[in-house]
């Protein structure tokens, strides 16, 4: 017998984007917002105190904790503060699968659930994603369902109303996996008031500027937050990062302003790389997905690195022709559609 | 069926030490270093830069990772950065155990153990803690064999060599929870070198007074450190706490200084609560563990805590009658002191 479980053995673990060290790189790979957090966020952090850093925190997320209710208007019991989106989807695996309780999803999606599934030896239910998934979904009826919304990597948003049906026909738990949603028109959490069953998750990574702060929301009705509670670890989440996460939740103007400036470098990238004969579908996320029809999507990835310019390639079915790209400042953009651009005329 | 696995619906969480929100209470209840973290500490937090915080953070855990093999003198992929030490725990049952693998240790220990096997579904062999617990560990052979040592709550030191020998009998893993091992004669890091299946686990919250940060450290071969790597969450340490947590270890003579003040106060409050009558053993952690004679632990415990002083009371076998409590400045402690005097001579 190994030292491991056979499953730990023979998996392969996540592969997070890559993070190159240079701050000045063009760096459209991992969906971080190009803006700066709020000034509040950077003063609140300098503001931490001794006492702060050297007790333990508060186990729910103090006051991340209560301006979430807050900013969100649900009741602290509704609330779940994580360490980052990806915590609470492993919290929901461990909480709700198991080898006789599957996980169901519509591919191409965020490629960590299959990861998260294989670790906690759950069968994993991977549909094709089309018009039919949601109806596909309510048929299998598993112990957890997940709709990623808006879409990673097709960019597209799935009308709440038909996921609403969807969480009124399932059984099981529905998560939403809402980490771009900052980036669209619509979001599912008024379904957490409706539905017993649904779970939406937030991330304060892209719409907020706080990737690097570890911070993410959970919200549910109390019996599915209670029970994600007895899965969470004691301390999960620390003392600046709540504070922060507090501050960037509380400064909502600031936060719009963001939103509103990439929304608006989306359209304008989107046209761009439309006139350079790249397929782009319309996106309600914070990136594209972009389909380079003259060059391989890895060469031109590569071609990319060398001049410092990052965007992510996934070596996946469906994926392999495509560039996920994330919408930066308008330099950013500039300099990757410049790039682009002299790399196809060389050709 | 219900929404959750049925072991999540039956069990009880973990019950973290309460957090009063007075900065100044007498808090000796959940082992916090009493004295603030090193001023480099506090310095590189408030240096943190726009870009650290919108970016995702290193997912190995960059200047935290690179100063803990420096300190430890361990290469780099001898090392694993969690979100406090309960993190790797969690990491360890999920990596090496399951329904047919089970965990042993001997009790009481940290009351962490039991919660996680019970998360993970495999059976946790619990034997009682004596002189032959090791022995018994050994023929019990288990796929993880975890050692708290320091052991908590007993404050004692089980030998190295001892720990070596247990080492080489089993087939399986021996994490080694050394949360506590600063404030101790000795410690096993040794044993990760000589030793494939030895995981030693330290955490930053005790001596290095970063409780409000999250930050711990793992150690052992490649092998056992690329496994847990697949069950890490991609991004779990954020880039304030690697700063912060670099920062602590590479102030080694400020940390040496703090353990050393706390071990002075340690003699003196064992030495003061024996002249009260009160049982003490003696300690190699930065707590004692109180057996209140003539007052049962639990009323002592609750009128300490109506005084704003607070201690931790488990109420478990073998503990109901003891109080753990943490070794604060000279000051806290002498108002523990006068406070318990006060106490027993009204009785």
């Amino acid at each position: 017998m190994g030292y491991f479980r056979e499953t730990i053995e023979k998996m392969e673990g996540y592969t997070p984007g890559f993070q190159p060290k240079n701050p000045d790189a063009v760096k459209l790979n991992t969906n971080e917002n190009p803006y700066p957090p709020s000034p509040k966020v950077l003063e609140a952090i300098r503001g931490i105190r001794d006492f702060q850093v050297r007790r333990y925190p508060d186990p729910m997320g103090g006051a991340f904790h209560q301006a979430a209710s807050e900013v969100f208007d649900l009741p602290e019991d509704h609330v779940l503060c994580v360490n980052g989106g990806d915590e609470l989807l492993n919290y929901a695996f461990r909480a709700f699968c198991d080898a006789d309780r599957p996980a169901a999803w519509a591919e191409p999606t965020y490629s960590l659930y299959p990861v998260l599934a294989r670790l906690q030896d759950c069968r994993a239910i991977q549909i094709d994603r089309n018009e039919d998934s949601l109806e596909e979904l309510a048929r299998i009826n598993a112990p957890l369902t997940i709709v990623c919304n808006p879409n990673a990597p097709t960019c597209d948003f799935t009308p709440v109303d038909k996921i609403a049906e969807l969480a009124s026909r399932l059984e099981g738990v529905l998560l939403v996996d809402e980490a771009y949603v900052d980036f669209a028109q619509d979001n599912c959490l008024r379904l957490v008031r409706d539905f017993a069953n649904v779970i939406v998750l937030r991330s304060m990574s892209k719409g907020y500027s706080l990737a690097g702060m570890r911070a993410g929301l959970g919200f549910a009705q109390p019996t599915l937050i209670e029970g994600l509670v007895k899965v969470k670890d004691s301390y999960n989440i620390d003392a600046v990062t709540i504070t922060a996460a507090a501050e960037a939740l509380r400064d909502q103007a600031y936060h719009k302003d963001c939103v509103a400036k990439i929304i608006a470098e989306r359209s304008r990238m989107i046209g761009e790389l439309r006139k350079m004969e790249i397929a782009v579908p319309d996106s309600t996320t914070n990136f594209v997905l972009a389909q380079s029809i003259q060059m391989p999507a890895e060469k031109l990835f590569k071609l990319l690195a060398e001049r410092d310019i990052y965007v992510r390639y996934f070596k996946l079915p469906g994926l392999e022709d495509k560039l996920r790209i994330t919408i930066g400042t308008p330099e950013q953009n500039d300099q990757l559609l410049r790039a682009i651009k002299e790399i196809l005329s060389r050709e």
